[in-house]
């Protein structure tokens, strides 16, 4: 292959100060979530008050994340019901999934956090149980120095509009359509 | 909108068990490194001796995520020398970036690292510094318990080819493109 071209002038500088930003990551790839996690250690680095928000997974699970991002400083709380294929009480589910969604909106409004982060929102949105308008209404009305990460697949056309930064993680291949398990260390 | 339908049926269960594999994250969005150091938090968390090598960040920068790093026990390597664009000497910089490619190449051949994150690789490759043939050839006879992440846009052929999991981050929007500047515990 010939070699690309060796970057000898940098992009046009950015002028612009925004006191904060609303992130999303979609799309059917991997990474949605663990891009999230990554700014969120970057973010602990600097001393801001941090707080992640899971809306499908349960406390049940004891994923690695939450291991190193507790021990970062990081507030981490896991108010899903798990996967709806696995939900003995859907109605049970989609309380819960409200429930995530009070405990958020609270977290953003207070003005304490530098960064929230609302992973796998983007499902009980999907699924009509929390309005796309609400969320987009309390992300857009936020304490000005509140940065929001949301991430799911299929963001809603509202919460694009919203975001500043919007990014499609999409699928070129992945190991688990091969059969192969998820890796514990790597996947969770 | 019309609400999607709730999954009440979960994807068939995948059977093969890898010792390990190998991750590419590129295009020419937000996420790719992110996503790497979201999921060297996860190793780290289960106790993998985890190792990052940036290709193109140099030592002089003073990043979030490398103290965060730094702070669950993750080794962390910053073997650039910054952007070509600032490059004084563009030979030293691609010696730079060789000896990159040497210390990497000791941690994945060592074995005693459980991940190996090559970030930003991809721009030294694309650039005929480091020779892809070589980068596939050490990745595939590593040995079998050493999980690689490699990252940056363009990610050649042979690498996509090679790897298990690959995730392009499409760039949808991005504040950087409306003159917004990087926020410091956010984009670093």
């Amino acid at each position: 292959m010939k070699p690309k071209e060796i970057p000898t002038k940098g992009p046009a500088l950015a002028t612009k100060k925004a006191p904060s930003i609303v992130m999303v990551n979609t799309g059917d790839g991997k990474g949605k979530s663990t891009a999230a996690f990554g700014t969120a250690m970057r973010a602990a680095a600097r001393g801001w008050k941090v707080c992640v928000i899971q809306f499908v997974k349960s406390g049940k699970w004891k994923v690695g994340e939450e291991t190193s991002a507790t021990r970062l400083g990081i507030e981490w709380l896991t108010i899903g019901d798990g996967f709806t294929w696995d939900s003995k009480n859907m109605d049970r589910t989609e309380a819960v999934a409200r429930h995530a969604w009070t405990v958020s909106k609270e977290k953003i409004q207070s003005g304490d956090y530098g960064l929230v982060v609302l992973d796998e929102i983007t499902y009980p949105m999907n699924w009509g149980w929390i309005p796309t308008s609400e969320v987009v209404d309390v992300i857009k009305k936020r304490p000005r120095s509140v940065n929001v990460i949301a991430t799911g697949r299929d963001a809603p056309a509202e919460l694009i509009e919203l975001a500043d930064t919007v990014t499609e993680m999409r699928k070129v291949k992945h190991a688990f359509d091969r059969g192969v398990r998820a890796i514990r260390g790597i996947d969770f």
